[in-house]
């Protein structure tokens, strides 16, 4: 079983990397961009089989790891 | 418009971000985890009205800037 979790700076957050990459991307010509936010994306493999149970699990690791709940949102989606 | 990003390591490339994870889930009990990878993901919000035209111009910018195409694989899913 895999487990997608996506990690972003909550709303209002300043995000210093995707104003860079703004930056960055208008300095190659690139217009039409309104906004650029940067997140990590975190795949794990799971042992188990249980979608309810890896769903528990994968949110308790996000809680006290994966994820900075003072400043980030997070995400889970688990795939068979 | 939106334009998701998500950029991972390609296969066979040592994600030592990835392995610090797995080891620090370890550390707090985690077990069940048989492997952890890292990625990136970029959002980006474009004037763009045209989901393929948007599409080819946030390809553009991923081989031209956002992904290390020699070591990183890259998606795109675009929103409206």
């Amino acid at each position: 079983m895999k487990a997608i979790v996506n990690i972003s700076l909550k709303a209002g957050v300043l995000d210093s990397q995707g104003k860079a990459v703004h930056h960055a991307l208008d300095a190659l010509n690139f217009s039409g961009v309104n906004d650029v936010r940067v997140g990590k994306q975190i795949v794990l493999e799971l042992h188990d089989t249980d979608a309810k149970h890896a769903k528990e699990q994968v949110t308790q690791m996000c809680e006290s790891l994966l994820a900075n709940t003072v400043i980030e949102d997070y995400e889970i989606e688990i795939m068979a």
